[in-house]
């Protein structure tokens, strides 16, 4: 694929995604204040990163991305669930994301968390409900099972528990990296393992893409970390240099900013070997890596 | 079933439901906190009326309860989750909760958003996760579909936002009906609706069981109501007296405590109707109806 089309694929697909997301929250009934507060974060943009990376991962396989958009739409509300209550005052207490004020800013703090809650809990619904002939019950039933865990008490929560249970301390590494696999990682990691399950993977392509995905997740985060130094503030939307203040455990602050800087080009590498053994049409899974590796916000 | 055996037969199942509890619980890997504020509230005791609600559904139509156990726990865990989250100090303010400090009083309000967060989604897991030849993937599928629709923004959560929403307002009866519904309702409802499709329980066994439901929902709300009134501090754990000082509209306010009361009996009475209705073998439901219309805590 040339980049002009894998730019204009990813472009079609992000605004798949978001038309579906419309439509899941239109057919909505419920109180007005609860669907305006899951909405505002929702359709708050963003990089759309995880359902971009499932619907590559089935394109890359061959089949239908739009085969994904279920998925893809449960991934996005599960991550803006976890943005809205990872803002709120009692744990990260931020005031703006992407530019705009926080789900509590808008709608106040008991809101968000509904908001936050309704969100995770209508993703597992959107899977659950894919008709039988476009997504098998069995593979659908996988989906939810690999979702709850890479979104629960063994995943993505875990990881906020660590994080927060980390603050003001010293970290080492590998304390580091297990916030980060679980916090970010697992979520990414699914993204790419569900696109795999709906493309009709082999056992070998799995396992490529599960190595691609986890080195991707932690070239993102480090990308992120090196972000919180060197990024704008009005690139990122979001108040720069809030880790150190923080006093967060980041690489750059174990690794120095250069040491940081290798890490990121290794698992970058790391993630492009892994795709090229997949022996997949990864043209846009390629420049997504490449977008990680160099993105400003 | 005579009345001993019916009390065993509840307590029996509590006791299943409790050590399924327990066995997810344990066999969870990830930051003991969180673990353990997790476990702190789902160990907390309280009736478990909506698993046993499901497991008698399913006795009721033959069928073995054991097979209903892992919905029994996601709904636990559900439930619990949704007590956390609504006693937090931007939503309830409760410090109180089954006669113990709540989850947030102790363990900090971020870890208790963050255990109400894994509850939630690991309650899917585990309807996801059940063996085939248990239960068949169209029925897990149907059961993870109607927990999110029970439990989601057009179920509980938007029972808790249009609660919140009416702080301080006049309710009519349908504004205050469709709170409860939702709020309490819809879990009730899908405890039972659950226990039928494990069950097997043909077209008009499930439309009756569906009304008894809705009819026992009610009946639990006005019957909470009126324990806020008239209860003992003691026996419920917690401050009695909290929805007049919180200017809550409750039944006893819109109605007069008399005309609450004559409409506890009148949903009790609906319930039991729709039950003999449904031609089942409905001791243990009957025994749970009286229950929660005597309950005193």
């Amino acid at each position: 694929m040339a980049q002009l089309s894998v730019e204009q694929f990813l472009n079609e697909q992000k605004r798949a995604v978001e038309a579906a997301l419309s439509s899941y929250m239109a057919r909505l009934r419920g109180p007005e204040t609860l669907k305006k507060a899951m909405a505002y974060s929702l359709e708050a943009g963003g990089k759309r990163i995880r359902p971009l990376l499932l619907l590559a991962t089935i394109q890359a396989l061959g089949k239908d991305p739009a085969i994904g958009l279920p998925v893809a739409c449960a991934i996005e509300m599960i991550h803006t669930y976890s943005l809205i209550h990872d803002d709120l005052p009692s744990m990260d207490n931020d005031d703006l994301r992407r530019g705009k004020p926080t789900n509590h800013k808008v709608f106040g703090e008991a809101m968000a968390i509904l908001a936050g809650d309704a969100l995770l809990t209508y993703a597992f619904q959107l899977i659950a409900e894919v008709d039988d002939d476009r997504v098998p019950p069995s593979v659908r039933l996988q989906l939810i099972e690999q979702l709850a865990k890479a979104a629960g008490p063994e995943g993505m929560v875990a990881g906020q528990a660590a994080d927060m249970e980390a603050e003001g301390k010293t970290l080492a590494l590998a304390e580091l990296e297990y916030i980060h696999r679980h916090k970010t990682g697992k979520m990414l990691q699914y993204s790419v393992h569900a696109g795999a399950l709906l493309g009709g993977a082999d056992g070998r392509q799995t396992r490529e893409l599960n190595e691609f995905a986890a080195h991707l997740g932690l070239a993102f985060q480090i990308r992120d970390d090196i972000l919180d130094i060197e990024g704008m503030e009005e690139k990122i939307g979001k108040r720069v240099g809030s880790d150190r203040d923080n006093k967060k455990a980041t690489y750059p602050a174990l690794l120095s900013l250069g040491g940081a800087k290798e890490k990121l080009a290794f698992h970058i590498d790391a993630a492009k070997r892994h795709l090229q053994q997949a022996k997949i049409d990864d043209a846009v899974l390629v420049y997504i890596c490449e977008l990680v590796a160099v993105r400003d916000h």
